[in-house]
């Protein structure tokens, strides 16, 4: 009986066991035996009818490889087709066949919802480029490359709140809904009750001032970073941008965090780099094969690569550096370096690829580029604040971060001249009652995924993608 | 040296202790030898100045208990108040009052940011009632009872979080914006981009459609329930409700689970609870201090309350039960009970009330009462759908669920006679493509908060309230 259970205690690690049958395992460990029958319900992944023998592949979801059903062809219906939902009774025994571990010898097939397979956009087999699958939002997770993406996806999320609330953390829920804005620049979402909508702008308004979807909410984590000294959020943030970038989406997710008494930029890319390379490793460690999908038929330059940045420090450049960098390469740009100008596109690529496609971190951004919140340096005579971008081969951007300006007269005279200081009492407030120095950042979490799992589109990252003339479902 | 090596391993597991010491124990542990001089940062809860000895509270909110530090009076300084933030060095020593562990004995005292005491609305030692400190948002964190609160719902999302991983949900990010309406009712807010808001209704719209805020990720939930059997999301949720409602806001936060391959309101019903059970203990259990600051000083009922309720099963009545046992009420309803009509929130408090003060499920409301895609129960002649609500005292309504019809006939002709068909055509395809028994519910993320703490009005159970007439920040 011992040999049995040991049998069954090996099954129970065995990950590419359907749920229902690693539960069933776990029932029959609890009771010290092992149960005869088990019942497994998932959808058809394949159909191999044989004269003597049938095979099924049934997948529940919970991992990319399917379970091996072998039973009689008696038990064959018509409508046990691919896509069909399907509940088998039989008995699991190890498989004859070196590619898996156990196969399910089946004594009754239920075919629970069938599927209208001429209709059915996802064939047997077949693997779907991207781009056809994406036009299915409501089927396209039932695709081997969709659901390996959001398996990966939830466990980064969970990897997320585990890395902050393992360091002390606390987590915030920042307002969706904002009369602020946070970036001082456009490119807005505005909220109305569908009344408002239609009538003239005179009407008031639902929350009495106009009111916006968030496109960060740093100022708000500033709020609580002075009363819990580390907090974080973890949600959705907003662009109105009319673009159909491959890296930009109306609607995407953010990871901020926000610390006190923290008086270097070094402090910031700390954590930056701790959580880049956490969550990887949890990733990586949690979802194999998952990740293997992606580093074998979408990014096989990936291979590999991953583990290696994971071993080194990431590296760290002047802003000033950059533009000398730039200014030294070979190619010619269509913008042209010069300090005092914005980094471009091509320009984060080359510094990228420059540096030997790393993870690198750019800091001390020019005064006049960036917003008024960020830390000024007091150098000069190039003047520069506290900000820290971090780039990443393929993507650029991924995280933006700085020192936040906690000195009460520079931050007066900075929003003085732009005519912000009635808008900004409140953050101003947070100067006057206990103000400390503080810093902190925000990952894209989207461009994270395309990053690790080297995904072209940033579409096909996020379960339902909102951009310029798309809002499926 | 192993006793006292012994003493500040003890010292890691005091709570009470702020981050920076408890950081700095753990560094003398890692190192094996006791740090001489410890270094705290926080914002001073009190300062008390006797004629030998100057004594300070400080609180780096990573507890509701702050550090006593000891210091000589020739370390005062003016700015030295409350509310400022202040950075101690000192000696960490046993402390000789029997109501601390520990104490501080100061040897620099640097205040990093004062405080303007007159006009910072909170004041030393005050207990500020929670309609006060609403009106300060960017304030009110720094306060007692918001700061507690805000442990605990971090603790609770962080449970939540694990709760699901741990049962082998995979988390889904829903959309926000989306041009479905779940609930079939109005009390939406649109999204359009500033410039389409001022002009015609007619402008194209940025997404080409009318586009909303979510009410509910339930039916992109059953899209993923289609592929990974188990399926959880937690994320906001919002409502153009013109109402000033102790119970309702504008956004809200909901944890929502779709389970497939479930065919009983039980199994929906058991992780309700189990949900509830398992979330509620792991705050018990974490936050401690924060829970009992609220079951003496805000809900001195609730005392005790939580734990027995812990102990018991939910109790279960059917709806047409309820509608019995009102009619049976010595008390007098504003709305009279009657089956086939709503039940309003003066029955939920009876019923509540009169199955003692306890979580009950209701189950099994009329057809007519509810949206398209409940499961029929095709019963009669009083017609009923799965559906579930467990109420709760105080509350009322803290879950919905229900089962989703998952037959396409039944579904078909439910959506035709709402005229809903061409909506719902990818609704629709789910049954199509391997339908299977499924159901899931939803929970009030701010109501369950409101109920375990015993919080009359939910605007204090959440960081940044939005509701009608007020979005601040």
């Amino acid at each position: 009986m011992l040999g049995a259970w040991r049998g069954w205690r090996a099954l129970r690690r065995c990950s590419s066991l359907p749920r229902a049958v690693r539960l069933r395992v776990r029932q029959a460990l609890g009771a010290r035996e092992p149960a005869e029958a088990v019942r497994v319900q998932g959808w058809v992944r394949s159909v191999r009818s044989q004269k003597e023998v049938l095979f099924l592949h049934i997948n529940d979801g919970s991992s990319l490889e399917s379970l091996q059903v072998v039973a009689d062809p008696s038990l064959e219906k018509k409508d046990l087709t691919f896509g069909s939902a399907v509940e088998v009774q039989g008995k699991l025994v190890k498989s004859p066949h070196r590619m898996q571990n156990m196969e399910l010898q089946a004594e009754t097939i239920r075919v629970v919802g069938p599927c209208d397979i001429w209709s059915f956009p996802l064939k047997m087999k077949e693997r779907h480029p991207l781009e056809y699958v994406r036009q299915f939002p409501h089927l396209r997770c039932r695709n081997n490359t969709l659901g390996a993406l959001l398996r990966i996806r939830s466990e980064a999320t969970a990897g997320i709140h585990s890395f902050f609330q393992d360091n002390g953390y606390v987590h915030i829920h920042t307002p969706i809904i904002t009369s602020n804005d946070c970036e001082g620049a456009g490119e807005l979402f505005q909220i109305e009750t569908p009344r408002e909508a239609k009538e003239s702008a005179e009407m008031t308004h639902f929350f009495n001032v106009p009111a916006f979807l968030t496109v960060s909410g740093q100022l708000h984590l500033e709020v609580m970073a002075g009363a819990f000294t580390h907090v974080f959020t973890f949600g959705p943030t907003f662009r109105a941008e009319n673009s159909q970038s491959r890296r930009h989406l109306a609607e995407f997710y953010m990871v901020e965090a926000e610390l006190s008494f923290t008086e270097s930029l070094q402090d910031i890319m700390q954590v930056m780099e701790d959580l880049f390379k956490t969550v990887t490793s949890t990733v990586l460690s949690k979802c194999p094969r998952d990740v293997e999908l992606f580093h074998k038929y979408i990014a096989p330059a990936q291979k590999g690569r991953l583990e290696q940045i994971l071993k080194h420090k990431f590296m760290i450049i002047s802003y000033s550096e950059a533009v000398e960098i730039l200014k030294q390469a070979p190619q010619t740009f269509t913008f042209k370096p010069e300090w005092g100008r914005d980094l471009q596109t091509e320009h984060e690529k080359y510094l990228v690829k420059h540096c030997g496609d790393v993870p690198v971190f750019v800091v001390n951004y020019p005064y006049d580029l960036k917003p008024f919140y960020m830390r000024d340096n007091e150098d000069g005579p190039q003047h520069t604040v506290a900000a820290v971008d971090l780039l990443v081969p393929g993507v650029g951007e991924l995280c933006g971060g700085s020192l936040r300006e906690e000195r009460l007269p520079f931050l007066e005279s900075r929003l003085q001249r732009l005519g912000l200081t009635d808008t900004y009492q409140w953050y101003l407030d947070l100067r006057k009652f206990g103000s400390v120095p503080h810093g902190g950042f925000g990952m894209g979490f989207e461009r994270y995924l395309q990053y690790i799992l080297g995904v072209d589109n940033i579409k096909d990252v996020i379960p339902f993608p909102r951009f310029s003339h798309s809002c499926l479902l």
